[in-house]
């Protein structure tokens, strides 16, 4: 019990310093996310930047806070991009997290890039439990770049991750983050059901991340984004059961969190 | 009327069917769309991805239940993937559908590409009046890529391009679906004069005809996305009658169709 | 006193123009604003169409009524369209806006480009305070896309830049907008707290100006489009203080403008 009040107070603490600090974060992203992942960087407290090409890479990565990699809808331009960020990121100790979307044996591209940014040493790994289990070397089933695979089920093959990053965050029903500086896997509850039903809202999710990891530390970080995620959803769904609404009142939910609200629906645990 | 009764049945049963598979759905789209395609196919019951590059397109293609090309802002890369992936979805039979945003005279890059992907004999063309009519050889004039035709003026010249397809559909303030496999053409009521007034609505549209197909017969499938949307813009605009609350009152009515609305709200006629 | 009653005459007759011509204005935009920007033209009376491609460029600006381009994620591609279609907008005598998103000395791949555009005279430069001082020879700190320094320090430094436009606007808290066409620099008030919390309003803005300037005089034009989001901010924030429902309102508001509520709520000074 100590050890998650802990945690919570860190979690807590976490929200206050992004709302006080208000990091820049670099995001190389999706065509699909870019404007929503905008909006929920600045809905939480932080300050986005979608630089993502490789004439610029590097010397934006070096005034950054924090950086989000999301390989969705990857150009050769934006990996060039990725690449330069990614080792420029590892070389300064800036903060970044991979999201390696549709991470398959089918979508190869992509998924050689994503093995070849491990030795740069993410953050964070975060992921559905599709793209999380096969990264991990587990043969999964995919639907697309949609999950087919419980994130319940997959928490155990993903700690074979940390020998490439110090985190791993599987989004799901419940969310599980893994890192070896935390006692224990730490199980996120709350949200929505509605939640997949909206575009987008993992890879958001991934640079909310990296926004955390620019102000806390990594595994503290990685949890209160899942939690900040967590209670606006569930808050949201109060309002609304249908998608279009949910989503308006899931940003608002997202801007609007308190250290009040954090306090009483926070739902972490150990595994 | 027995025939218009039997086709409202196979409509009803084409959206129970997209409910129960959630069919997997590759789009290469624009960038304006990109992100209101998946929620609009997320919403609707279909399973959205856009893979849109030429490294991955053909394996992606090869895997996913039907394939959605729009040609609204193209880079060299796109019309890369656009071509393999229309390639590939033709020899492996997988039902695929053709968006020529603003083909005219005055696009000639996406105007010559829409032509040559002619070859790979796309299930569907949907379009506006402009674009299609322009497709089928009459000279029109389009405003950039909305339409200065009215859909009923354009339906007698469209039947030129069932050369090319099983299926040609023209949205507008009615919306016209022509096809070798309907005993005539085709008119959709319903909608929202206030739907030309959210941009990537054709778009979107493009997208879940392209989802319908990958679970009913070719016109089945093209006349219950235009009712699907018919019908939600009608509720839609019940609700509101300005475009930030319609476009959330849209995805919310797309998201809650029934059999029962299908059942109520359909207008369907034979021309 | 007469001659701001005379400027807000014709700021309510640009408004009007806008309603019956519904100009054309070609988008070369950022991935962020694509949707959002093509959402805003359509509220506010104009026909958006995002043509960023270098092979389609030259031709579709000769037939575009307005050009408005947005240096916010370039590709090459688009660089490419850039030059092309400024250079076209230029020899064409078709007005032109430039929004130098992000131009500091650490972004130097669009800062070089932005300098190269000053060539093709746009007709408005628009930017937020830290862009336009940094553009007008003042070093400044910006924080990535976003601005630390306030519109009011910077109008005086701005003036510089009317050897290479003939309007210079500043957006922030207020606005400020100088030409050399104003008999002094202009101030417009209203808006709300949470624009800047919603992404992309900046880019939005920067295509509307190119929507007025298709209907009048640059330094009305650029006024006017001002106003129309001032007043239409300054609603939406009556309705809500959270920031998703807010940008819901907020596209209301501008498509429910009118004469009246232009009389009403319209806010500009000579400074």
């Amino acid at each position: 019990m100590t050890a998650i009040n802990d945690l919570k107070t860190q979690i807590i603490q976490a929200w206050i310093e992004l709302q006080q600090q208000t990091p820049l974060v670099q995001c190389i992203t999706n065509t699909v996310a870019a404007n929503y992942a905008a909006n929920v960087l600045l809905a939480c407290g932080a300050s986005p930047a979608m630089v993502d090409n490789p004439y610029e890479a590097e010397s934006f990565t070096r005034v950054s806070n924090a950086l989000s990699i999301n390989i969705g809808t990857p150009t050769s331009e934006q990996m060039q991009a990725i690449r330069i960020s990614a080792a420029t990121a590892h070389q300064q100790s800036i903060p970044w997290v991979l999201d390696p979307v549709g991470y398959s044996s089918i979508l190869k591209w992509r998924s050689e890039m994503t093995q070849s940014l491990l030795n740069f040493v993410p953050s964070v790994i975060r992921g559905n439990a599709s793209e999380i289990a096969c990264l991990a070397g587990d043969e999964t089933k995919a639907k697309g770049v949609d999950s087919t695979q419980s994130s319940a089920d997959t928490y155990h093959t993903a700690t074979a991750l940390l020998k490439f990053t110090s985190c791993v965050a599987i989004s799901g029903e419940s969310d599980f983050i893994i890192s070896n500086d935390l006692p224990h896997i730490v199980k996120v509850s709350g949200g929505s059901a509605l939640q997949p039903k909206v575009t987008a809202t993992g890879c958001a999710l991934g640079a909310l991340i990296a926004a955390y990891c620019a102000v806390a530390p990594t595994a503290i970080a990685t949890i209160a984004a899942h939690v900040h995620f967590a209670i606006a959803g569930q808050l949201a769904a109060q309002k609304s059961q249908s998608i279009g609404i949910f989503n308006v009142a899931f940003l608002d939910e997202l801007h609007c969190l308190s250290t009040t609200k954090l306090e009483q629906y926070m739902q972490i645990d150990f595994v």
